[in-house]
């Protein structure tokens, strides 16, 4: 099932994505809803980020091989032992984008503008002290985050704000899909409809029952919160003005935005 | 003017503060409100945080001099050189606890439990954009809150997720006051009653004007956004289970929270 959020009549409501459909729903996969006649075109919908999450969690520095050691060669840092418990860190729901939006890029950014097509766990039920083998079961779903990143602000800033959070740097969608098999996911990154990025989506050096038995262990974990999962290799080339970016999960779909740098 | 947030009838309502007395409002001071003429006790009225930020920031590392030279020591670090310019991070709205709400220490923190007493500035419109002789434009007024930290953790975790974040580590409150004199006030710790900490509460390193100026040429700031603003000093002894620690600052009010440890 495809839970997405639409504008309709001036007002976000959520929906259910059924083809070339959108079917309108009352309340929200978070509570009690219930299908109504209102349909939508998916093509001509406006779409709105499926969620907007209490709290936005991301997997601190790196969560795959290749990403770590690309990262330590774009940094020009020594190589450094893989982590051995997972870095918990945060993003700012300021930053959210709907697919279709559009990436700005400030004007006084560098041109080290890198995408990074990340799995993001959607979050269902109230949850804490969760174990390993429960940590699924607060899970409502799937979807797609690409975690704009300024590189040379990076370098620069500890907590990533400006890197990571400037408006418009967390494009997240397209629907939050509730049937998904990550075994089978491969994540697809294109620029202008040229293939970049290709990776294995559950290669992760931390799954995702570490992160939310990790997580609940101290702090509870409220329905709408996202658990963005972390890139792997390299997110190369930089992305420039008058660009379309499309992060494909297989099994999800394609969270695709266009992107212009301000004048 | 003194805003704050309760339960009244199994609904959170704004409220205005005035004597011993609450004025229930229809509306919220983000947007259109009017005075009822509900009236609340504020004795034995149950207060809420007075706002949930769509985004919390906090001043990042340190912005008072004397709180630089203690953590430095703290944490056996080598003294360094004043940062040049601020780092701005972030907390997790999930930690969030109202005035006279209990901190809960979990089961397997250390002794190092720590409050840091720091003015909170709320944000009534959005702003971008904001030159620094424009950014107080855009606040509605001053809470306070208690940035709880669990030192050690502080030290091992980069993100300081489990360190400040931890379910009640933040305090906030009591309410939002309008009319506050930043050049006369006193940030004062104390706790069972005795004072544990003083110091003058606008001698920034980064003021408020640099915080707005700089986050808003990047980052949009949003009604109910709140920008936690440090604290100065040493913030010892520990707090332990059955404590009370209250954090004034004169001009707004006194923030009190019990302390339990989880058994």
């Amino acid at each position: 099932m495809k839970w997405c959020r639409l504008q309709s009549s001036g007002k976000a409501v959520y929906g259910i994505v059924e083809g070339s459909q959108i079917i309108e729903a009352q309340g929200s996969p978070f509570a009690r809803y219930r299908r109504t006649s209102r349909k939508h075109a998916l093509r001509s919908a406006k779409l709105l980020v499926p969620v907007v999450p209490p709290t936005l969690y991301a997997s601190g520095v790196a969560n795959y091989q290749a990403h770590v050691d690309w990262a330590n060669a774009f940094f020009k840092r020594a190589p450094t032992p893989l982590p051995t418990r997972a870095d918990i860190g945060y993003r700012a729901t300021s930053a959210l984008l709907p697919h279709g939006g559009t990436i700005v890029i400030p004007k006084d950014a560098s041109d080290a503008i890198h995408y990074e097509n990340e799995l993001v766990v959607v979050v269902g039920k109230t949850a804490k002290h969760l174990s390993r083998d429960e940590a699924l079961s607060c899970v409502l779903g799937y979807t797609i985050g690409n975690d704009m990143s300024e590189r040379t602000w990076q370098g620069m800033d500890r907590t990533f704000w400006r890197s990571k959070n400037t408006d418009t740097f967390k494009p997240m969608g397209p629907w939050i899909e509730t049937d998904f098999d990550l075994g089978k996911a491969m994540s697809i990154t294109r620029i202008n409809g040229k293939e970049v990025s290709r990776f294995v989506t559950g290669k992760f050096l931390f799954d995702i029952q570490y992160y939310i038995s990790e997580i609940t262990k101290y702090v509870t974990l409220h329905p709408g919160d996202a658990i963005w999962m972390g890139t792997d290799g390299a997110t190369l080339p930089p992305l420039k003005h008058g660009d379309v970016v499309e992060c494909e999960i297989t099994g999800i779909g394609v969270l695709r935005n266009s992107v212009k740098r301000e004048k």
